[in-house]
């Protein structure tokens, strides 16, 4: 199967969509297409939280603030998966999840992890019906004449899905794929924890507001209440648990700390941003 | 198959997509992820205009303001469909529809319907690749922490699937399910047509602020216009009837009367809000 | 393979998926289902940059403000495509571009294209579990209560599938179809580019306020500012070439000049709506 993940809205994902059936009959899943518009971060802790639930698949991923510049196109290879998209880093928080089932120690590219850049002028080209596009080789190059999602991500999603899952040791036969040993990095924070107290950041926020921080949940464990800034909140296993409108800290299903205001947004009510830092408290 | 419907937005679903993946190649459709948050009725309302025009699939539903709390997971079983979700009535209309077609009377839970509480204990979980998350066993129970979607309903509904939608009958021999024969209950409420007036409410508002009522279209046969909480209204068969910003009376796809405003939102021009209570008489 | 397009926002799309499910096995794949409502032009155009990139398919379209209204329903055939949807015109972009793979001429109907009327009383209808609906022959016909996505569209579009996609010179056999040789007119508007000087119009605005316009991206080829309506702006092949909140223009993936902001909306910098006049000078 192929997961697709973006942050393109509609229609474009459509197009990837078609252009993998032209390779493709394998099962094709949605994670998102909505993902904050070119938040390299916040899409490397949602494929990190939802690809592990994935059985083996390609994940196609694009979220590519770098598109038009000279930044490579990836495949990276964990375990029984591979992730394809921009090398900006978005894949690799994903990637060392996925690998870390076949792996003693945190993979790293060359140690659990196997990087190929995608040489697209090996690559079949999409078939596309109909007329040329008005601007073919005439029109300067811009962020989206190139639509790399569909006309190089897709394609080398679809051809590395049909090469076969069960045959990633042998990748380099394809020929648009060259090994390489080093990619652009990306960790996400770590908050640091000692003495009852924990710092950190806001990772992302979701769509219903909830700030998601990186403090790993158990900094929850027994409170009551935690002091959040400085300030005193409830910590609750419910939304329900609160009124209406008010605020509460709770252990979300990624396991980390988060704000959030019953039938509210916690970002507003709490003043938080993605990046914002956090300081929680025993209280 | 299985047909997806939750309020959770994005990413959210997608773990649910994988996990199902894990156990059954069969088709996935997303029947909505934005149902209003938490309103049961609503999610009820819409499953229950939608599922009737699926063929024999397992239906697994996440509207579930009770998450947290100590409500059951459900399935029940309506002809040869299974609806798998929280214990909140949420299910019910649809399955009250599904099973019409094999029973002479309203089915009910024993007659006409199954329904088996869902012994998580007895599940196998999902298999999740990487690291555990960073609050196993540490943090305390929260809204998400254990994500029932993903890691109860998910895993129930393809386990269900694979047993086999021709097997229905012999659902028990699944060891996690434990026939019930109390369910919470939920019955959309029915308008009251006499004498040339009804009276009912707005059951729905949809994503284009038609505000659906529960009388039936029926009410405005042979009516030109209606009066609509005192107010004169046409009654139209296309919203083109009546001039843009205009307001208008017609009879939506479920059968409903709707109170419309040709490219405009019916909601706020009429001031109504779920729940509203709306006369109508003939005008 | 069946793609469905429509403007119904959720959870109407689920109901046409339930539809065809009933009648095929075959892939559905979503294009987008948040058209601009009732914006018959810009789905004709989203379709026209979209369906090309799909293998041989179905593709079902509902964007019908005229539904209610005495429009046919039509399939066009074109190539080894087959559209379905209201005869407004909608459809006719893409058919003449799917159907120029296989001729010489610019396409038309009976030159390239066929075209036929679905006569609906001649479609099996849906099946429906469970109680009639509250209104059946009863209420008055509305915009809805023929739901036409679901209740003609996504039929005709299932049994044109099943029919064979290999067997589309016989599609007479299928008793819904009756060939037409007129159906409603749709051209996407050209722009005329002449002495430095191109003016044309906003075909859509895309999802993130990006302001398509119809003026060929060659017309910026060798530029690095153009004037866009007497404004001088630079032409950048990346949005991080400007810096945050100003203004560029580009060539987008479908290859025609796009006004953009960096991490803005150019359709509101610029004051454009779609429609509007755009008039590009050599700057």
């Amino acid at each position: 199967m192929i997961t697709l993940s973006s942050d393109f809205g509609t229609p474009y994902p459509a197009a990837m969509r078609g252009v993998l059936s032209q390779r493709t009959a394998t099962r094709l899943v949605d994670v998102a297409h909505d993902f904050p518009r070119q938040d390299i971060r916040a899409a490397a802790f949602w494929l990190h939280e939802t690809l592990p639930y994935f059985p083996p698949a390609v994940h196609l991923v694009v979220v590519d603030p770098g598109v038009g510049t000279d930044r490579n196109a990836l495949a990276i290879r964990a375990g029984d998966h591979v992730l394809v998209g921009p090398d900006n880093g978005v894949l690799l928080p994903a990637a060392r999840r996925l690998a870390a089932t076949t792996s003693a120690s945190e993979p790293t590219i060359g140690s659990g992890l196997d990087a190929y850049i995608i040489d697209d002028a090996q690559l079949d080209p999409p078939a596309v019906a109909g007329h040329q596009q008005p601007t073919d080789s005439t029109g300067p190059s811009s962020p989206h004449t190139t639509f790399h999602g569909r006309d190089v991500f897709a394609p080398a999603a679809g051809d590395i899905h049909e090469f076969g899952l069960d045959r990633l040791d042998a990748l380099t036969e394809l020929a648009f794929l060259e090994p390489t040993s080093t990619v652009s990095p990306l960790t996400l924070p770590d908050a640091t924890v000692a003495d009852g107290r924990a710092t950190g950041e806001v990772l992302v926020v979701d769509d219903f507001g909830n700030a998601i921080t990186n403090v790993p949940g158990s900094f929850l464990a027994d409170c009551e209440h935690v002091r959040v800034n400085g300030e005193r909140v409830p910590v609750a296993t419910t939304f329900g648990a609160v009124p209406v409108g008010e605020r509460l800290a709770t252990v979300g299903s990624h396991g980390y700390v988060e704000l959030d205001v019953n039938q509210g947004r916690g970002d507003e009510t709490f003043g938080l941003i993605v990046g914002a830092s956090v300081t929680l408290e025993s209280a």
